[in-house]
């Protein structure tokens, strides 16, 4: 399985509709790419804090997507990808980092 | 929900031990803090790559834990935190960014 991070990094400054991303962005995102039959999930998290006592956290929000193969996330993504990435202005400022993840523990 | 992500930075001319980390570290960890009636789960991760073609993940591994509270989590790892970090030189030379997160959206 493949899991692919949107991780949106916190910094000064930036912005981040939680209330939109959450009711608007997510169940849009959701709707277009779970529609697809390789869609095994999403986890949606809010960043409280790092290690050290009282620390900000590294990101102010991570969207986590798990398909069957990366083949089937690209194919679910990419018809979708200009109203998805369009919709981002919306609720944030920020570049996030993203990455492809192979799973090789999950329970 | 509660989930703990800990990002191993891909970094140049840094070690991660993939198979000590899956078959000896990981299986220590989940029997650790597993114990814990708190715990709802784990997922590991191996980077692949970022999002442009033929670019390199931002980590080489991810790991995140589930549980249901942040006093769960530290109840579960204080004690193990010795044994747990103490195995990490192990496997890899590199610190992890560490951070907690709330789940607003999982399925």
């Amino acid at each position: 399985m493949i899991r692919i991070s949107i991780l949106y990094p916190n910094r000064d400054g930036s912005r981040f509709d939680f209330p939109y991303y959450v009711e608007t962005h997510m169940p849009m995102s959701i709707g277009l790419l779970g529609a697809h039959p390789g869609y095994r999930g999403v986890s949606v998290e809010r960043g409280l804090g790092g290690a050290e006592p009282g620390s900000r956290p590294a990101y102010v929000a991570m969207c986590h997507f798990l398909f069957d193969s990366l083949e089937d996330f690209l194919a679910a993504f990419m018809p979708n990808a200009p109203a998805l990435q369009g919709d981002m202005p919306n609720y944030t400022d920020i570049e996030p980092v993203i990455q492809f993840n192979e799973v090789l523990i999950s329970g």
